[in-house]
């Protein structure tokens, strides 16, 4: 079975990583390899349906744990639509979050806990993990005013949360990254755009040579 | 801390369960106790929503693993804002149907594994179980016949399952009283609504004096 790579990417808001994400697929598209490039719930009908349920300013008595389990149906449904078949066709898939996004922000930062939140996961994922993930450091505060420069973005609930919950945030990062020295790669994303770029290719690159 | 009676319904459709815990409720009410009947999603907003999603008819391609956390994510809310309040209250609360749905369904007769879908319902309902579940057994040909009879009843996906499906559900809640023989107490559910009304009745009364 000739399989891609699964390749994801994780940080705070504002680390720049979908812009890096974007350019990286451009870079590797021109080159002649076959990717996708996604994000959940990235445009799976069930999944959309589901993220709405989330995101929905109104819904302002949602539990922790079943916005959680939310997260873990709708990337079980982007996963099995969208991710596999990608992967089955051997391309390169560059996904937008993935598992590490859940387990630092609900499991650590809002405390639910990190192997509870792991095993709702693994519940939804099986045993479809990503060969790489680059993780896209930035302190919180510079990360936060890059995302009120940016006017454009749309604004959520997750969005309205304090400095404090996002320095939260990055501790449960630092304890994934510590626990899966491996898999996850540190990229400083406080540099310049091009310098950021840089190093999530040479990650990439090496990955695509490892495979 | 004045903890009401957490007392749950279980079985396949046509097995008269709704009627009888109508006619509980009505009784136990009549005696002066306070209860609360209810049954997911419960009128709750967010867990109504994230039902829709699970019976729209046109979510063909939903994956098996993305129900059952779904049917989790509204479990959970429904528990925090309905259920663990009447409790906390004092109530009795008379819920048609619970975790072990799920597991009979989803784990057993879907076949995504009885262990696996407990840990995502354990993780929905941290510790909250019921006293008693009251489980109204009947054969699946028999509980199908009487779903047809009744013509008011809204048609919905699962209900499009075939009789061989009903049988594996049976055998998923036999698995169930096995491993929890003090908690799910059996109910002859082919006999009339009087007799089943009845045998009811005393296991209510019984775990009311229990208490």
């Amino acid at each position: 079975m000739n399989q891609g790579i699964f390749i994801t990417a994780e940080g705070p808001d504002g680390a720049g990583k979908t812009t890096i994400i974007q350019m990286l697929a451009e870079r590797l598209i021109a080159e002649g390899y076959e990717v996708m490039q996604t994000r959940e719930p990235g445009g799976i009908e069930i999944a959309e349906q589901i993220r709405a349920v989330i995101l929905d300013q109104s819904n302002t008595t949602m539990d922790a744990r079943t916005e959680a389990l939310l997260y873990a149906a709708a990337r079980r449904q982007h996963l099995v639509e969208k991710v596999l078949p990608a992967l089955e066709m051997g391309k390169i898939v560059l996904c937008d979050r993935f598992v590490d996004s859940s387990i630092a922000y609900q499991g650590y930062a809002r405390e639910i806990g990190v192997d509870e939140v792991w095993s709702i996961n693994q519940f939804a994922i099986e045993n479809t993990m990503p060969a790489v993930t680059l993780y896209f450091d930035i302190e919180p505060e510079k990360g936060l005013e890059r995302i009120n420069l940016n006017k454009g973005r749309e604004v959520n609930r997750l969005d309205l949360e304090d400095l404090a919950f996002h320095k939260k945030v990055r501790e449960g990062y630092m304890l994934l990254k510590e626990r899966n020295p491996d898999r996850i790669k540190d990229i400083d994303a406080s540099k310049s755009i091009e310098e950021v770029y840089s190093q999530a290719e040479n990650l990439i690159l090496q990955a695509i040579k490892d495979k």
